[in-house]
């Protein structure tokens, strides 16, 4: 069964975290909505599932009469199925929990340049965002990855869970390497703090599967259209 | 077993999330860090969890040995364990992605007061915060509320899944009724168009574990420390 990701075109965005796990598991998948008469179909979907579960919002993934929403959850499934995930219950609502908390930062990252609203554009909101950014690099990076950090440390690493690879491990990659385009300066000096989320990130971009994927061209450019978006009056 | 459910005391916040479901399934829990040396005993727990998997925030349920956080991962457990969600996979995917729907909308209930950053008072982004709630009262709130008015719509209700209850059910209960406490004016224009979630919200109400719980005090008001928050210059 090939899998079909739904994912806005042209930025990484939250499919991004699909995509890493379904390149780590080796699955096939098409992504749609980058092929060229993709938009119309996801768009048609969102409209109507045909029968299937309604997804609110992309990214959404189809496998059969299967359609599934909502990053954590999409993420849930395919640790399931594809042995990115602890098969006891424990393990793998730990997995969900930490995935849940990465996608806390992500949304907090993305309003660091839309504190008023995502329908308005950033240069609409500049000086909010200014302010917002001021916070989320004083208190919300420290205090997340600080967390994230702990965890390795205590799981005894070099991954979340211990020695084994979850797609929370994946996720958590991606969060760091947001933040690092986003705020490079202040990752420089967070990271001073944070000796277990570095080594962690290596081995992931160096796992074959993943260093393969990163060095295609399937994997898109970060962008001032995504959710972690370099300004550099933000990082000042 | 009794539940030992941990959050922040004072506000039902998103732990009341929680509380619903325990209420609604019967179950034997305490709020802890409502009694009296109960502070202390949270505040321990978010530092050391003692070799369970640590919490980065409130809420969290301990069960025994485990340690489980993020509302909809709580949720996740208790709807396997309760009969509060389906047992096939495709269901249990769809009450979580509806769940982790709903907490976008929470988390976004929540920035519209506190827009720049969760650390500061309200009063230091009231400016901001009023140009959040202009958006979010027209565009957030119909698109959001219309999406699971359509579930309800397309499930032939009375329930998010057709005849069979499920946490998400309690989760969109309380929902509405933070929304129609912060913004009275702006939901009551948007339920003329919301057809199914007012049937819903009476008929949870209605149910007897629920009707019991909410008349008890055991349930909180709402008020002005919690997400949900009625600040009239933002329903103007």
């Amino acid at each position: 069964m090939v899998y079909e990701l739904y994912y806005w075109p042209g930025i990484q965005g939250r499919g991004e975290f699909v995509r890493l796990a379904l390149e780590e598991a080796g699955a096939e998948y098409r992504d749609v909505a980058r092929e060229k008469t993709g938009m119309p179909k996801l768009m048609r979907l969102l409209e109507d599932a045909g029968g299937m579960e309604p997804p609110f919002a992309p990214p959404f993934l189809k496998t059969g009469k299967l359609l599934i929403a909502q990053t954590a959850n999409i993420l849930f499934f395919l640790g399931g199925h594809h042995d990115l995930a602890p098969k006891n219950e424990r393990g793998r609502l730990f997995v969900n929990q930490l995935q849940l908390t990465i996608a806390d930062v992500v949304a907090e990252a993305h309003d660091v340049h839309h504190p008023v609203a995502s329908s308005l554009y950033y240069k609409d909101q500049k000086r909010e965002a200014k302010r917002a950014a001021q916070h989320f690099k004083a208190e919300r990076i420290p205090k997340y990855l600080g967390y994230f950090d702990s965890v390795l440390e205590e799981s005894g690493g070099p991954y979340l869970l211990g020695r084994r690879i979850s797609y929370a491990d994946l996720s958590l990659f991606q969060l760091a390497e947001g933040l690092r385009y986003a705020f490079p300066r202040a990752m420089e000096r967070a990271e001073k703090k944070l000796p277990h989320i570095c080594p962690l990130c290596e081995r992931i971009a160096m796992r074959p599967r993943i260093a393969d994927y990163l060095a295609s061209d399937r994997r898109l450019d970060f962008n001032e259209d995504g959710i972690f978006r370099h300004y550099p009056e933000l990082d000042g």
